[in-house]
């Protein structure tokens, strides 16, 4: 029946991207082009990621009317880093409520300057989208939601959502990437207990659990395919385009894609901000979640890193993207005669 | 003929508020809810604004297809303030271009803790929308667009173009306000002098000058009224939803919503981006600049303001206005149902 | 033999304080006087300090010719804290000289209003005097010095030292405090694993071994009597004025004390380098090591600290010394009429 | 009469130099070590300070008792520069007591990192040997000593001080430096101007009065011999050596000696004061003020500064003559065998 619908639409040409097959090919060339760049480097400071081939390039697609589109290695597994960070916070949100996950973390950039200084002027850390504000976001997960459940139902609780998010497509652990990750955790200890200090936590959290937590998230995988259901589903409001389940409340949504547009990329989140002007969240897998409100959501992916470790390949895509469609945030859909409205 | 127009569109209710009439009864609602508050100072640090009414509250409201409702104190003159900075921003990357003008001011948020620091990494003030950026803008208007143009013709050269944006509607100029921000005006001087040591002006800047020009923007007086059609211009991508003028080019547009977006509303700004989710820019005044890209713009007006410089009826109605109207940029279009659409 | 070279300088009125027995009687004017101070609050982050009277009030006094002179609680073990901080200091120049302990740790103050910014432009702890310092400055001890020895000899070493200063006299050590501080650690945990990401211990370090140590080094007990002595021992180049020991090298003796100068007082510092002008460290046991280089030493001890953590009566009764002897290091030593030169 | 004092002491070998021949001469061979030393580069900011050759090289003292010795360019005269802070302050010391002065600026070094920061907590300059604390200083000399001399006496009242300072030697004023200070003055114009915002001033101040008062200080002239008189006033508790008038009270000399202590080298005063342990201020004319209390005043002066703006030559000098001689301020007295006593 679903696939009626799908048809249906396609014949009477409602789709968001009503000409999706022209579509796909700029897409493709854009794709092509950003192949040839061959800058950056891949993240080293744990062997598993050092590992990956620079050579990885793989972008996918999915409308919130569900139509797909991939290219390149969209079908090969990774951990998402910090690219689960949006998603941990969706959690959250959908499940406490944007005002108790707010009274324990920011919802502001910290400002490009004094990334040393972890905590905002409440004493909390910035938002969620910067590793002190996930750990608390972890440490939310844990001890507010269910708190009797045993560790190993809290990851399934998380594990589980992802799976919705990405309307049960390829969600997996990397247990190696686990364990690197906590054996090389100085800057994550060092946050931790400087946010223990302050009081950041609710009350009588183990440290400990809730790092392991909160590298576990770091340590789960998606490839671009699913990852971009993922995204669609930020896109559509929070219900997957895949399923139609209703995954998250548009609430969540809605403050989830606002701190992706202004924490999202590191410290090049203010300038991504300006120039490209979508909601997005990279990693330092070379993954990037990146949300066209409305319209659709992608997975780009590349291991090559910049200094601010954003993925190069995924950056200047993005670029690319905004520079020949309407979907800069604040392109005016009437009268932009330089861009196309797909 | 223009309201023939107007008239068989309204007939179709092809308006982009086909229930205008609904809605305007929604918002006099909030304009009323708003009233009852009476908090906020008045500003002081100048006798002329000192003197305003706490009991002034206009909102004027004008769509992008020139529809129009004011109620309140919608026709009493005030001065510009910072709302200028959006202005002579749009102005100056209307002229030179995003690439010359970002060369002198940067693209991002301060950061609230740090306020005291003048200077981004690159040795340019933050952004446009703070007093440092303002005056590095207005230097730029009087240097690189028409160098020869004497003083009164570089003034009348931007009244022509706030004139153009407003629709031709009320621009008025205070000259004792402009007096006494001459004469209290430590902090700029300090800024500008600061900003001349380390290179920022444009060479053989004359610094006298162009803190006067800088002031003399900021002594610019609208209405409510006016005020709305200039927001509107810059909703509709840079043409006057009045006159059909393409005052703006619709790239100059995007880059002032989107640097409105994330830096409008002083200390503020990040929280406002958080919860209001639309580009706006205050002053000192008690106005407030507000656009709903694609839909409209907003002129609120109210003396009182809080302790980060933000009109407290203002922001008052913004949250209002963004609870019952899908308006926050990132609400779904079309899966928010607790939201209205008009 | 030793007392009859006492005896006949006594009689020469060869010592460095002729008048000793006066001098000593307005000492005592001024410890009574403090004693009427009922301001500060003990430390209460561990139960063993928070336990401490807060009416305890002890000065002992040593000359370096090893004239003596003690008032109040001067008998009363308690734990050393940051009082220890100059003396781990002094064992790492003596054994590995200034050279290579100031690669690993700054000799400056670190600026009042910076306190959470934890390493300066070399990426090192600003000072020996600071929590991070210290810190560094014990895994300096434990790698450097002699690597192989087993913890506890690693302990016997430094303890050895602890009581060669103290010529002998009472030091002990609080398992029960050293137990406490361990659980009580956040603070310095994330030190110590912001500086291990930052690359500042020596390799391989054991962090928690390294925390261990500092730790017990912190519970370390004297009691006003024996620090006074160690205080001596500075003021007099190294050598204990009670044994003739030459513990010291007087280089490591002159760092030691142009740091507990500039640094010794946690942010009242440089108020107390300006007003009193001695060299000087306090901790949070209420203690104060007070050195009169060329003269004598002071230990000061009562548990009330004010909100900069010194102890109150302790600073106080230096005021006091300065205002009636002309012991600021910089009163001039011939015109200075209104001060006394005893 | 005078002469017979010098003479017979000198004969009872009571100086507090009593072999002075043999110390002159290795201050001699410091002074030739030194002039081997071409590194470091002339002030460049104004052309009456890069004229300057870059052999200059010239070494003054003069002992508490009035003994003297000069080698090189000692009786060219050199604008002070910053080497005027120290004086100024003293004066203001002595005529308004610490009390009264340091309501206005503060007591402490202001920390290497954040020269930025203007004000501390207390929204003061830091110290009075930063060019923020030094304005104010001249502010307060100018507003409240004696309010209604008119501008030139004060400037005779300045000059009066500086010359009883110096034994009535060369004191003279560069009116070139002066207006070429003024021209090229956007720092200490921004300085001031924020200084004034947050009301850092006494009332009512004439910002641009004050700015050429403090112009004028910074332009007074002195050579080696005049100024090492004057820092030999300040070793010597301020009476000068050489008239014996007491032109300083010992409580403001104090005062002066323990900020040149911690402040006096600009962003190496704290590795001055660890590695030389002396009072000293230096200005970008390439002069140092050294004050050894109770024995000595010196001036070093040779243009070529280092990247943090001291005379390269100044600084090795002081770093050889604290390695010879026991005059860092925490050597031991008796017990620095490797180090001779003069």
């Amino acid at each position: 029946a679903d696939n009626i619908v799908l048809i249906s639409r396609a014949f009477l040409r409602q789709f968001v991207i009503p000409e999706f097959e022209e579509f796909c090919s700029r897409i493709e060339k854009i794709y092509n082009k950003c192949k040839g760049i061959h800058l950056g480097k891949v993240a080293s400071y744990i062997p598993q990621l050092e590992r990956m081939s620079p050579d990885y390039w793989g972008v996918s697609l999915c409308t919130i009317d569900g139509q797909r589109f991939s290219v390149g290695d969209t079908k090969i597994p990774f951990t998402m880093q910090s690219c689960s960070k949006p998603l941990t916070y969706a959690i959250a949100l959908n499940e406490l409520g944007s005002e108790v996950v707010h009274r324990y973390v920011g919802q502001e950039p910290s400002g490009r300057m004094f990334n040393e200084l972890v905590l905002d002027f409440n004493k909390r850390p910035h938002n969620p989208m910067v590793n002190a504000g996930a750990i608390i976001v972890c440490s939310l997960l844990m001890e507010l939601i269910e708190k009797e459940m045993s560790l190993a139902e809290k990851f399934d609780y998380v594990n589980a959502y992802f799976k919705r998010l990405s309307g049960n497509e390829y969600i997996g652990f990397n247990n190696a990437v686990f364990l690197s990750e906590r054996e090389n955790a100085d800057r994550n200890n060092a946050l931790a207990y400087y946010m223990r200090e302050n009081k950041c936590f609710p009350e009588k959290i183990n440290l400990r659990d809730c790092l392991d937590f909160y590298f576990q998230c770091c340590s789960m995988e998606a490839d671009c395919e699913s990852m971009s259901v993922m995204a669609s589903t930020l896109a559509n409001g929070g219900i997957c385009p895949i399923t139609g389940d209703q995954v998250l409340k548009p609430d969540a949504v809605r403050d989830v894609l606002s701190l992706m547009h202004s924490c999202g990329m590191y410290d090049y989140s203010g300038q991504f901000a300006f120039s490209v002007g979508l909601p997005a969240k990279s990693g330092v897998c070379g993954g990037m979640l990146v949300v066209i409100p409305n319209v659709m959501g992608l997975c780009l992916w590349s291991p090559p890193l910049d200094a601010l470790s954003n993925s190069v390949r995924g950056i200047e895509f993005c670029r690319e993207l905004v520079n020949i469609f309407n979907f800069h945030r604040y392109d005016n859909l009437k009268h932009a005669p330089n861009k196309l409205d797909p």
